[in-house]
């Protein structure tokens, strides 16, 4: 059977209840095209105005309100051959003292060499001459419908997922999100060549992709926040202002669970994680800020 | 010549412009005993009360204000069998609403196997009857004489470095201080065997340690914050709360250094951090939170 | 001519574009009645599961986007006998650690003397025996469409108003919002017949009101965040995460007012402010807090 | 008996367990001369270099750790003809993005009309020719001796008061500090001629003063952050960043307090506060930020 692939018409500026586009079966595999944060599709042409214009909704079979919904990122093939970036870095991620002293803000074009799977910046100033970055692509901006019939700009993020700027949310990665509304409406978009932690300059290495995809339903299981699992490790996604609270919604669910999954009461998942957690800061750029609390797979695999 | 071995007698717990108990040279690589954060030492002795009891001052010959101590942690001996942690989780670390379901906090032991270089829970809970975490030992506190004259408990941390307790400030990394005092006053103490990101129940395995350290003076190298090297990166340390200060006070001597050192202006070096830095949350747990700003060297490397 | 009156068949959890329920001319004096924040009504009959089930959206004839809506805030009227608190205290509003130790969340009942003006707990602590409290009421939740096609949740605020909780909107206030939809799309509700500063018990004096409003577009005077007006004084509103940020909000719209209608460019209204301004915690218990930076009109008036 | 007068020789930069410069009889009243926040005294004399250096400590007989120190503020006198502000607004009051507009910071001086009781600054912009202030004094920073044996410097505040900046410290408010040292030590200066909410241009008008206080021992008091007590209001002060947790600490300490002195459990004090409390901001410009939770005593007189 052929992957089923889906180029959007039309892009959406929010998550919300919309009509969906298309509807796609429990467990199944697709391909879908995405515009970059400014609508730029593959061939260069504006599609949509920002922010993060998104592919979708798309209705998935079987997904209810309390399930769970898995997104496997099968791959991400980035589909033209320019990039771009803003600098220089925002005025939120240096000291206010020190905010005035940067050069205005300006966007900047990166040659993206597909084959090699490198990026180098068009018009590098001087000391940048030879710097060049590897392929590694992710999602900006995924995720669901919002509870209570919202509609909420892909500027930011919530307990649906949304605006994370991760740069774990790429191929061979599995994301879980609490399915809110009927079919779940997924959303994607907003594709990254690269990002570094924070999304600090406000993008990744913003172009057009195709994305393939699974999407599962997971009867029953409740999530409060989004999940994720790497090869190597499992996260749980905070979205808020400031960090501190980010890192409060994250670190409680990844305690929920190791509770619910793992037999871990709380505090033998505090013995755990508080001597083996690690946690990315995945934006600290957009209206809520993300972290990620993440846990080694060998970790829990040693207590078995 | 061997290396000098120094045993103190007296403990402090502040970092401050006190009376040196040793002087060592430009360049000198010593010995030095550290108690834990409770005061006890390798024989499980109470020393000091706490916090975190600092051997030191040490008088650095040559190191006057304005000037840069680097401190290489070469290597770190855990000389007892037991370490102490507490849980759960800090109530500051979850969601507000969910802390009060917390059970109460609780010292548990910990067997250490510095043959194995292993730690395990002396009375675990089942769930825990096999976790066991692999010698990673790490400095947790320690820094030079701040500015002013100010004498700052060793529960916190500041620009002169303090209670950061960052995992990566172990074996094999030098740490950069900012002098404020004549002979910079280095102060070392709070030795954990292990310790996960932000610190989360509020300790490292808390032991006591044999700290070898060459301490070298950087005559007229001006930093703002503490910045450390490991093989393998630079970070930059920004002590503050909340987590987006202190975030803000490292990317902001990120971007000093990169200007100072390797002639990347605002602009080149945002383009840079853009794709490829790295946050570490290394303390969400004392009065001042601790977040490192690291690049690997080898990005820095490919400029050339 | 006699004053409209509104009495809404359906309410919404949700400020956004849907369909009006009602139009109003500019400049037009009406009766809205409102639910309370959980959606009884004047007799007690729940027309609306929570969060602050909204009156509205009323559709202003002239209100274009790049306008600002004036809601004149006449009169409210408390339109039944009881009102309900929560206790204790919010857990975000008092130390982590000290939050396990508060006693669960309850709800509590307030006998309202409409003609006395004053509130009792209807099964007080001794301690509060006589404890009373004066009519002081407000709209907690009010607002306009947010833009993009948004629909956000009356749970939370932003530069469209929404759930601000700011005890100074009430009787002969005048609120300034910002226009995004054609007709402005005017939600309100969430009645408090008082609230202390920060609603640090997440509510005020919950009931059902009668509200009595004058509406007129401003055309064409643009604003960034909520204003308002009293007898006395001009304010303005950010709503936002953490404090500090909503804080930066607030001061950054009254400089842009200052300089946009009062002639005093952002050094001068420094100079002004800097001696004079005075903030208000709104609200410290929401997804987004509120704080309103407030200046006495008798400072600029005297300027002239 | 003549109210003894003190001129100090010396002036700290620090509050710490620093030589006493004069001993105070428990409940004795005094007048002391303080500098301003640079350190120019009533001659335009500079007598030590900021941060706001500090006339004591002033050993007060009695007092010892764990007891309550009271300082009433008798009267403030501005004792010389000009005063100086920096402008415009701190970057840290406005939004990131417009901080980088604001012009220059820049250091403005003040004529003070001391038989009037108002403030004009000496060479206004045109807008503000007619602005005047009137005469609110305030101590900026005060307080004893931290724990610990630390000195901490004047720019920041905590648990032992310090750089709170709070306009309510005036003529006819009783400050109570916990004691931390034998004698308290007692430290004041940074006074303000006045001062808006939040210090947002990083000043009051400074000038210096003489301050008459009455100072007295409440043994065994025991408090955990600085309190005050005006004549129509109690008020706790929270000192951190960001805003969030200093009102925390306040709100915290304010429930103490209502447990401690006035018999309202944890719930009656939230029911109490809920409909009732105020909060200031009175400083967010220092490295600890400062709110207090504020009460009117009619509402506790009203219990009776």
């Amino acid at each position: 059977m052929t992957t089923r692939r889906f180029a959007p018409e039309i892009f959406h500026n929010v998550l919300g209840a919309l009509e969906p586009v298309a509807r796609f079966a429990n467990g199944e595999r697709v391909i879908v095209e995405t515009v970059d944060a400014w609508g730029f599709d593959k061939s260069g042409v504006r599609r949509q105005t920002p922010p993060n214009p998104m592919s979708g909704p798309f209705y998935i079979e079987d997904a209810e309100p309390g399930d769970t919904l898995a997104v496997r990122i099968e791959a991400m093939t980035a589909n033209r051959d320019e990039g771009w970036t803003f600098g220089p870095a925002a005025t939120n991620v240096v000291d206010p003292a020190y905010a005035a002293s940067l050069p205005k803000r300006e966007r900047v074009l990166w040659r993206l060499d597909r084959e090699a799977g490198t990026a180098r910046l068009i018009d590098p100033p001087a000391a940048l001459a030879r710097f060049e970055v590897a392929f590694a692509p992710m999602l900006g901006c995924f995720g669901v419908a919002p509870p209570l019939g919202q509609a909420i700009s892909t500027a930011t993020s919530g307990a649906y997922g949304g605006n994370m700027d991760y740069r774990r949310f790429g191929p061979g990665t599995t994301a879980y999100f609490p399915v809110f509304a009927p079919g779940a409406l997924l959303f994607l978009g907003d594709g990254h060549f690269c990002q570094g932690d924070g999304e600090i300059v406000g993008t990744g290495i913003e172009t057009s992709f195709e994305v393939e995809l699974t999407v599962t339903v997971q009867k029953g299981r409740k999530i409060g926040w989004p999940r994720g699992e790497t090869r190597d490790c499992l996260f749980t996604l905070g979205n808020a202002r400031p960090l501190d609270q980010a890192l409060q919604h994250a670190t409680t669910e990844m305690i929920a669970w190791l509770g619910q999954e793992f037999g871990l009461d709380p505090l033998a998942a505090s013995h755990l994680l508080g001597q083996t957690v690690r946690y990315d800061v995945a934006n600290v750029f957009n209206p809520a800020y993300s972290v990620a609390c993440r846990l080694h797979k060998s970790v829990l695999a040693a207590l078995a």
